[in-house]
């Protein structure tokens, strides 16, 4: 009788943040693809354009100029899905039709003004000022809102219309479904075990090194044993910390060499600008206790098979569950075999 | 002081059957975009392609002629991402490393024999040999499968590589993690209601009238209340079913006449084959009661604006959750606007 084998045969993982299932099937990669060709960002690009909306000293379209700022830049944007001041709905009195009013605001973050650039190819202070403004902008928001939400559109693939290096910063009035969701999970196993999940599982990932991508002295990068992105990555802290608030200078120095290997890592795989949506989840600003959170950092990356080829998270996926087609042991290591040093930056 | 108007103001809504939230931002849809165009599908083709490996005839990778198929035809997918045969993987003893053997199926369903059609475009007999396909095989693959999901994933954006038109059944001996969601959220409205969530939803939609795209004597297509796609559409029955392979003669003949409606109204929004992955949910054939299930359909298509710009499900919605750029109403309103009549039929 042949023995279960799962780097061979087609199986479950249980995500525990989330407690959602994926469904792996390591070969399915092989087969041929005859669908849809992306097409891969390797453009060099000029360090100011005129035409950037998010360049320094540009306009943008409200006919408000951008400062010459020298290292981030932030402004709220000038299309956000939610207002600070929208009115509360009646409380609903139907359970299939329920509604709520949701308040807040999005905000724009320029990571630098160089154009050219991207996360990766930033120096290690410039890299250590982009966590800084997550930080202040979250302490900022918080006062406001009990959800944060701090993320990056990277290609645009991943739906982003301007390459200027940037991301965003979300405030709701509410706690989303995701966060809810592993707000529970990290309540549960706390409850159970008396340790934060996370830190649990960074230390067994540490252990193990099987899906180690990226590990220095207070950050480690997997794979995770429950990922659905071909080549998803969870950053994860070696310490208890409950939000990104509270990082101290060492770990956020140590943070910024983290990101930037680990970034060059995804752009040195099929030697392009790899895209992705990344972002980060810490506790809730919600008045509760912060018992069971660890702060992390989840980045969703949509290619497959090269620079043009991506995964399609359709059909299966959207109505029964996700699937992927290579295990997370596999796609770990394929990134520890390319270089943590950057391809553009190594080649000159 | 301005009271709160759905229609105008940003506010989240609850989808019953899984107990997730969408954001929806009403004016979104109006910011400029500068994003990613795709390439709509607006090509005529052959009625047999001498190139394609689903038509009649022809060979495919394996070696094995397809045979000269008049109506449907159905085969075991080549690379299929499951296998009948999967040892049984030992019970995990770790709560953060847990994982099942998955075994299951999957089939290719050919709908027609002609290259050049898609669903919209098939007569209305010949949808009526696609719902019977889709019911044959399903009452096959239930006596060795728990979950059964009959899907289509439609147009290059939603990673289908064969125009052909076909869609897919997968088999597995789990049940998948949506549908275990919806199976768990229709068993509590049950118990609560003593009656079928959706029929009740059912009933609601067609008296009010506003989110009605398509009805049809026995069938109602809706956006949602709670849709999260721009142009997402649950299609329900208008009685009591809890699986397809319950639907008899009438209630078949008349499903064929609102999926021909609805797939017009979508190809004529914007005048192209309208991508979208769909898919069937109905009670598990885990041998539990089917007690609150009530069979229907959900159509993803990922068009927003145009032809070529899409929505992008990434960013806070990967990492937050759902936000929609116009509101369900909306979208039903546009879909009314348009005619039941395909433009490539009406226009002959
Ligand atoms: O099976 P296909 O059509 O080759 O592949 C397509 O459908 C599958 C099931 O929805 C997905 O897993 C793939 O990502 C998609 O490209
Ligand atoms: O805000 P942007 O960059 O214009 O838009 C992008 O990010 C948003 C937040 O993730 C998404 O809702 C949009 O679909 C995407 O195109």
């Amino acid at each position: 009788m042949t023995m279960f084998d799962p780097s061979d045969h087609s199986h479950r993982r249980y995500n525990p943040l989330t407690g959602q299932w994926v469904l792996v099937s390591p070969h399915r990669a092989k087969r041929p693809w005859q669908g849809q060709q992306e097409s891969p960002d390797r453009s060099a690009r000029p360090s100011h354009d005129p035409q950037c909306y998010l360049c320094a000293g540009n306009l943008r379209v409200t006919g408000e100029r951008n400062p010459d700022y020298l290292h981030t830049f932030v402004f709220t944007n000038d299309f956000a899905a939610m207002m600070a001041d929208t009115p509360e709905a009646t409380p609903p009195t139907d359970d299939l039709f329920q509604i709520q009013s949701a308040r807040g605001t999005s905000r724009v973050i320029c990571f630098s003004p160089d154009h050219s650039l991207s996360l990766p190819e930033l120096s290690l202070p410039a890299i250590g000022q982009v966590i800084q403004t997550w930080i202040s902008e979250t302490k900022e928001l918080a006062q406001t809102y009990p959800g944060i939400q701090i993320f990056e559109n990277k290609g645009a693939m991943m739906g982003c219309s301007n390459p200027h290096p940037h991301g965003q910063i979300w405030a709701t009035s509410y706690i989303p479904s995701e966060v809810h969701q592993e707000d529970l999970h990290q309540r549960a196993y706390f409850n159970q075990h008396q340790r934060p999940l996370l830190l649990d599982y960074a230390q067994r990932e540490a252990a193990s090194g099987e899906r180690v991508v990226v590990q220095t002295a207070h950050w480690l990068a997997v794979v995770p044993f429950w990922a659905t992105w071909p080549f998803e990555i969870l950053l994860l802290p070696r310490f208890a910390v409950q939000r990104i608030t509270q990082l101290d200078a060492t770990q956020q120095a140590d943070l910024a060499l983290a990101l930037k290997k680990l970034t060059s890592r995804y752009d040195n795989l099929f030697e392009c600008s790899f895209p992705y949506s990344m972002g980060w989840h810490g506790a809730p600003f919600d008045g509760r206790s912060t018992e069971g959170w660890q702060l992390h950092a989840h980045f969703y990356p949509p290619l497959l098979r090269s620079a043009s080829v991506r995964k399609f998270m359709v059909g299966f996926e959207m109505l029964a569950e996700a699937q992927r087609d290579l295990t997370p042991e596999q796609a770990a290591d394929r990134l520890r075999a390319v270089s943590d040093l950057h391809y553009r930056e190594s080649s000159t």
